[in-house]
């Protein structure tokens, strides 16, 4: 089908889709949640198939997928998210105020491209198209080719949500490539109107690129590229080794590394206790289990990508799995110095499978010098005791500035799903660091404030009008309300 | 001065003054606004001998300017603007749930650049330049180079709070000259963390260019060109044009059509009610008094623009003031039609100055064609009964997709300074339709949202404590509360 019907089609639903009420939108998520949740045999053994994903991992991800959902109805059910903000007139003030009311709407058709490491809570059903369709825009979604069936079924699921709870039936659109064509026609098509990607850093740049070059620039909301340093202070290396060591052994090889949170980059003050950490966690390395990644492009890219960083002047091997017979991923844990990391671009870039490199810095100014070499990060972790936070509070403020999500005693796998949380951060980390892509904060990337002035009540939106029939809360006259 | 000298001085700046508490921060505005206040007679004098514009209107912008600014003071002082939200630690839920806190924080040195138009409101102690202040980012600011002299002494009061608050020394920087060399080196510097533009749409895509050529694109949020298309309904024009014929004549000429919100697109339906209100708006307009435009530049811009559209084919003139004898302005109200309108593209470009081209649709359908040709815009209006605004709700939704402000029975220029308002729209009105440039949620161009992951109280931000030491609304486990 032609790129232009699609989006012509996906704008003419947005003009109904746009108008249906929340409590209805809510229950068209609630279906979408349903649906996928009655295909969840078949979807989980169609994307063990295409990912290689243990069912285990791959039901917690639909889990993730239908609380998501679950969560962006409850969000626009509850409806305090179009922060409504209202300045009533001033009629006897000079000059005369005149009513002005404003709240978020949706922008337009949008664009989402599945995620290769999560087949479902990032791809067709995930977050990105959840908070699309709870801000009510309509999205088009194109398919990770890598899972192209999961991608399908799910699609399929979405469609019978639409005709069950009576949605515009272009409102949810799935189209398939193996290649970029498909991918660069739709962001460049002037109906479109945002765009959220997430996967490698030279797929985000082209999209970015794309978008950038049109008559009407719009904006690509793309997960990108972070390695996720993890600072770990003396006090703490002393007294909490073993089960530092365990709890960073199992978060490198989760899911064999594919999570855009992998600590791919661990830092600390070369020490006794150090090396003596460093023993035990290149020993759990050791010991982990290899197991097959998504697909053997990824599989060879980080074979390739282990020997090049293995390859570099000053890095060498502190811990890694017996080589694996198959395909399996070969777990690594490799180590070079901060003078070695300054001068050498190479060791700052992702390699997205299990492995990290630790930097060892002699003393507190390289520590520093090697956290200000960074680029922008989804996540840094301060690994400290009381005594350290105490110590190293200048180094902790220089992390917050690194990423969106800064993180205390805790690894950076796992990123919660819920109001608080930043899955975003400075680029090339994502292209727009005012954004998160996961907690109910994403719907914000798909609408626009708008204002009303002088408008009458039965011309107004309901969230906006005088009466608050929603009974949501509101900024009005500068007082918080409901 | 060396550009790099001057960004690394701002980046210094920036780690103390984000660390100033809101309630220093508010003072140190307070103060710049009393400064401002000091100099209002050398100010006002200074600004009308290079900008042509009249003591009266330069008081009015002054006083607009410091009002800003306490704006912006009390919005920090009563602090709920950082978007505070907690969702707290679930120890006993699987899998365990962390403690995730977030909250706007500063993104670094800004690039501000002042605008012409409004030598005050607008420029080096301006909009942008109080709302870069208040959230605790550090500013460079290009004074515009048709009101050197104003800029220097402008920032000369600012240099007076800062030195009397004692906020770091490069909180504030000015540079000058007349090209645009300047600029882009500012743009383009590793430093520079955001940008903010009021001017040309030539001036503002090419730093949007520079922007997104950068190793770390920033985000320039330019306000740029918008004709403000205002739609007359039947019923309207049949019941109000004499008074509409004074409100809008005064709206097109108010400061000699130099307002970003002035309507230079005024639709109708073909009517004999029509054809009275273009008389009388017309007899208005060319009773007007010409001024002198902000510069020579501006004025010679104008007369050539205006000879321009003339000269396009079904443009005719309906009323113009007799042609100034010295550099003033001469303002004009032309007219077309539909039909020419939507196969002409000059005829959709802003022109600076007091004027408007009326444009006459033969039906409802070619109406609708000529809003849908249009591009972004800051605003539009819609001038109706309560029987046109029942009878053309189309229309009126079709309005509230063009720009960021719909406004009822009001000419557009006036734009209050208030925490409902939205000075933005969809490009090419500005960069990014998502922000405002006036109002209490500009602030918002400058922060971005970083969560902290399981970390106590004592190593927190204020507005994520526990105690809720600030006494701000937050949204703690999704229930606003203070």
């Amino acid at each position: 089908m032609q790129i232009d019907q699609i989006m012509q089609q996906s704008a003419s639903a947005f003009e109904a889709y746009k108008q249906v009420k929340p409590a209805q939108r809510a229950a068209f998520l609630e279906a979408i949640a349903a649906e996928i949740e009655k295909q969840r045999e078949i979807l989980v053994q169609t994307a063990g198939e295409e990912t290689n994903l243990p069912a285990a991992r791959l039901n917690g991800e639909i889990t993730r997928t239908t609380t998501q959902l679950q969560l962006f109805a409850n969000l626009i059910k509850e409806g305090s998210w179009v922060d409504a903000v209202i300045d009533t007139a001033k009629p006897d003030s000079t000059p005369a105020k005149p009513d002005i009311r404003r709240m978020l709407l949706p922008v337009g058709p949008v664009v989402v491209f599945g995620a290769s490491n999560f087949p479902f809570a990032f791809s067709t059903a995930g977050g990105d198209t959840a908070s699309v369709l709870a801000a009510g825009a309509t999205v088009v979604i194109k398919g990770h080719p890598a899972h192209p069936r999961t991608s399908l079924l799910a699609f399929t699921a979405m469609q019978q949500a639409i005709s069950k709870t009576n949605m515009p039936e272009f409102t949810v659109q799935h189209v398939a490539d193996a290649g970029i064509t498909l991918g660069k026609e739709l962001v460049l098509h002037p109906l479109t109107t945002g765009v959220g990607f997430t996967g490698s850093l030279q797929g985000g740049k082209a999209l970015m690129g794309y978008a950038s070059q049109r008559e009407t620039p719009i904006p690509v909301f793309a997960e990108m590229s972070s390695i996720n340093p993890v600072v770990f202070f003396p006090d703490a290396l002393k007294s909490q080794a073993p089960q530092l060591a365990q709890t960073f052994a199992a978060s490198i090889t989760l899911g064999m590394g594919q999570f855009c949170t992998n600590p791919g980059l661990l830092i600390a003050l070369e020490s006794e206790a150090l090396e003596n950490f460093l023993h035990l966690l290149g020993a759990a390395i050791a010991s982990s289990v290899p197991q097959k990644m998504l697909h053997t492009g990824i599989q060879q890219a980080y074979v390739k990508g282990r020997a090049h960083m293995l390859s570099q002047e000053a890095v060498t091997l502190v811990g890694e799995t017996e080589k694996p017979v198959g395909e399996e991923a070969w777990p690594a844990l490799v180590r070079s110095t901060g003078t070695a990391f300054l001068a050498n671009q190479v060791l700052k870039e992702e390699l997205f499978g299990p492995y990290s490199l630790v930097v060892t810095c002699k003393d507190k100014a390289e520590l520093i010098a090697v956290l200000k070499s960074l680029k922008g990060q989804l996540t840094t972790t301060v690994i400290g005791t009381e005594t350290d936070t105490a110590q190293w509070q200048d180094v902790i403020a220089l992390q917050s500035t690194l990423a969106g999500r800064i993180i205390l005693n805790q690894p950076p796998t796992g990123v919660e799903v819920c109001s608080a949380m930043v899955h975003g951060g400075p680029f090339p980390a994502t292209s727009d660091q005012r954004f998160t892509s996961v907690g109910t904060s994403a719907i914000k990337r798909w609408v626009r404030p708008v204002c009303f002035q002088n408008f009458p009540d039965s011309l107004l939106p309901d969230a906006l009008k005088k009466d608050n029939p929603q009974g949501i809360w509101r900024m009005v006259d500068n007082q918080f309300s409901r």
